[in-house]
């Protein structure tokens, strides 16, 4: 028992006004679908470059509103409170600057992740963004302060907040011996919703399965600013649509890895020690991430699997909870930790 | 913006606290998920025969709970309001009478939607359930009186839902004037988590199609009761886990049919008569049916297609819906009306 | 028992070499999956618009050639004794006439299917291709002798192929009594390999199922022209790549309808009349129809169940199946009836 | 161009006749399948414990024939030249000796694959077979003198056969410099058609990806027999029917890898070193292993992918691929090289 329904009561105290732009595509949309049920925030606008003028709910069928589809246009806003940036990499390096002084920003693009601005013009060819102060949005991982007084958050990437939730317990210890090895397996919906390329085809994805980045994937050196060492990363591409399964092979000498994870997680709402192997439907539309380990003496590694859906807690939902600290809302508000089985 | 999340707040004013006979099946196991989530009710009691004792999150590992599964044994019971039964056919039928003088009832099962116990005896094989007085708890489509203030609410099947959605507008109009044909797409789900043939092995329905009880179907009589006249129907069994198509082929004259389905449905929170197709994925984890109409002159058929999820608006959704108007909640209290997509 | 590996022999007796024009889109390349082990064809030019000059095993990986792909350019092709055309409309209405003095040409697109052109002009909105011959390559269903001698061979669409197997008994007996219900569901895959629309993004199809073209879908005529009457005719997407199941509702008295269907296809290799209910993972990759007939006594309607490959039996099998008649070879060579499954 | 069709001929020269024993399960269906298609090979005899008496093509509606399954009764068979043993752990390792006497054997299970019965007893807790002389029968990395002359062959597992496909080049070459790490992703027909547990039904599977068998999985000794030292080995379930990618983790210094690989496969009818990713579609139903590496000097790990048909190349496949051997046929005989796609 728990959440009054969105359709059933409207909050009169409901206090905050949110910009969503780019809310077609899936991690935008997810956005939305989120803060459509949320008791405090409100959707008020929802930008969409080729779709300006059309209502949602006719772009995404399953958004159950008469909101109609806008151009990015913020001098037209009025009583906004935060925005969500739900765009190519670009968008926000570019327009961040003049949103900043006037709301609250999310961004969850890659533009603001990395530290090092040579990393990013490294592996993204590309000028990096200017310096704004960004926080980087994984609460379990950083400062809860910092992100509470940001005016600029950077949301992770989905295959790091697997690798790093996985990871971190270990690096926080100094545990680690040699070099992690990061295997994820994710579902189709992190390649987006705007891509025409014939492999996003149903008919190629269906009943395959396939590596792809095998080197020099975008997600490593946001991966190794946390874990201070080089890993080795390969992504899969799985036929299911939402969904993240970490697998990480770390080298560490025995140690009672079990109760280290439970201590290192204990009372984070959304990360879950538990006693069986994660499934990433558990975690379906749940902004959960379930998390187990095994120790192998026989090799000397931990394999720690993490499982999370690459749509919330992988973007739209981790925005939602970084919202939520940033306007002082209990950090769970309008996110559920239960999955949608079967 | 609606509802305060699960995990954030407790409502102290939550009231009314519900029985969950048979929770770690598809049909028993959403209406804990819902209920997790509502803002009135509290599950307290959720059975299951074959794991009591065992914690419910172990069967079921997307339900965010620590509930430990429990016997049936309503004697030991404390403070329960209600009591939703989602067993087998034929349990219902022998304990509904020992549960109604002390709490309001929903059965999910087909033991009580027969008004005619002959039928009962055709289609099931079995002796009819005892006449209780049961309601038939298809809100939009028969008075919410009398499922106000029902002591047993019998829960339609999900097929008969998507069926008499899509017939009861022409019939309240006395527009048929031949036989309509009901084709159905369901998804596996339906077939329920029990069900240990080979033939729901994921191996043998992935990327299969098939139709099956082509005929003599057991919710053929459900949906002739309302409709007054025989019916054509056949279900088929599609590679999805949720989700309940329903495409029926009405002989009638020309009509404003889509003026005619919009009024009819008028202010029904949960049925949208949509300019687009109908398609199961925008209702997915929703309570929402999705419904539009077409007329072909050329041979004087109406088709309308009709989408719903087959375990909410189909099952437990519609099971919470009724717990809302039995105790005099809004009707939507605690329930979607988006969808999960992608 | 029978085919000698594709990899193992070559045949120095084969025979036919025909050119493949369009064999990276998923009907051309099934022809070419086909040929490559069969016993007296080789498939000796493939073309590509998009990809000349690439290897075919690039664009195809499934293909295990080395075969690279070539431009349209019919002057440059020596020793070619068959074309397969496998384009979208309109190229073979332009081109045909410049191939059959030279080729035996298969045309899997719609253009030469109508023997009607004001149909044509009606449903496709484009000038009909000119009266060239064609025979209509529906090996059960017309004279084989009249492909075994055509020059140009218009293969029948999927959704057709399943509905006249299923009406044409019934038709040719003059049973049907009112106007028959075609419902569809059809793998992805029918939709094409270049089709980039969003609506084709595995995200988008998994778990869900839709109907599309309720009403004027172009397959219409192609089925009427043959079965003599008007149909309504509604096609349903469902996520499964390959396979096609028909539904078809026919007002019908009651008769021996399974021994009339025996009869009807008795001796044909490729079509079953099946005791159980038909299924498409049965057939996938197959060159076979299943077909199963219940009849409603309460509705005097005959339910007619087929399924099929839409890729196979749909369009490339059933061009090789003409290849094989149109050069004197027996109708099966190079052809399974076996499915696989899983 | 290559195979006569199987409908097509009956060759009068088909010389062996086989028993499948169990032939009703994926692996044993898969040799069936095969061997219908097979020009030199005829099944004989099909045996099913539990549905003799029973047509074949109704317990596996995929198979076109008349076969009507018996019971296991060698001393009913005449005429049998070899026999496939696809049965649960235990069958062959009770009955091969009597049959080895009188026919070429092939064992789809594990029970003989291991070479020291101490591994056995300590990873499958069960007394191990008798030493019959059984020969390992992963054609490309053992004698094939040795399978030819064999009486008794003991098939490789599927996840090993992509581990050793991986490793052996490596091994052969004494590159390894550290553990290497086997991470596979395996269908789901890897768990067989009777498993009856409710995690394989198709509610449970779709859309969810997870590990099983972290540590201690029954495949590592025979991986480690051949390789040589321990290894790290997680498999993931993955819901497509067939199919298994292997990602291998390999450290060791830099080389010129796609060459070394290259050239360890020259030759091989069914191995193939690619330019782009493996990926398994493009191998289903095919008798070939698609293989791929990439070096990353930063963390100086070689990672090997590699994809397989888990039925195919990985049970019913080599099971062919062995007996053409046995039976002094060209290798390749029955067996595609091409996948089916889509």
């Amino acid at each position: 028992m728990a959440s009054p329904s969105a359709a059933a009561n409207s909050f009169p105290d409901a206090a905050y006004r949110v910009a969503v732009v780019g809310g077609t595509g899936y991690a935008g949309a997810e956005v939305v679908r989120l803060l459509l049920d949320h008791p405090q925030f409100e959707v008020a606008v929802v930008t969409s470059g080729r779709s300006a003028g059309i209502p949602l709910h006719q772009e995404c069928p399953w958004l159950n509103t008469d909101l109609v589809l806008s151009e990015y246009a913020p001098d037209t806003w009025t009583g906004i409170d935060a925005v969500v940036l739900a765009q190519e990499a670009g968008f926000a390096a570019e327009h961040a600057a003049e949103l900043i002084p006037h709301y609250r920003v999310i961004d969850l693009s890659a533009d603001f992740r990395l530290r090092d601005p040579e990393l990013y013009r490294q592996y993204y060819g590309k000028s990096p963004a200017p310096n704004l102060g960004a926080v980087y949005g994984l609460p379990e991982l950083v400062d809860r302060d910092e992100i509470r007084n940001a005016r600029l958050v950077a949301n992770p990437g989905c295959h790091v907040t697997a690798a790093l939730l996985a990871l971190m317990p270990l690096v926080s210890l100094d545990l680690l011996t040699g070099t992690p090895i990061v295997d994820t397996k994710t579902g189709v919906s992190g390649a987006g919703r705007g891509r025409k390329e014939t492999e996003y085809l149903f008919s190629e994805i269906a009943e395959d399965i396939r590596p792809y980045a095998v080197t020099g994937h975008r997600h490593i050196p946001e991966i190794e600013q946390m874990v201070g060492r080089p890993i080795r990363f390969t992504p899969h591409l799985i036929p299911v649509t939402r969904g993240l399964l970490g697998t990480i092979y770390a080298p560490t000498k025995a140690a009672d890895f079990d109760a280290i994870y439970r201590e290192f997680y204990a009372g984070e709402p959304f990360v879950r020690v538990i006693d069986g192997l994660p499934q990433t439907k558990a975690v379906r539309g749940s902004n959960r991430a379930d998390l187990a380990v095994r120790y192998d003496e026989r090799t000397e590694m931990l394999t720690i699997m993490v499982a999370i859906d690459n749509l919330t807690k992988g973007a739209g939902g981790v925005a939602v909870q970084n919202l939520n600290l940033m306007f002082g809302l209990p950090e769970t508000a309008g996110l559920s930790a239960g999955g949608l089985w079967p």
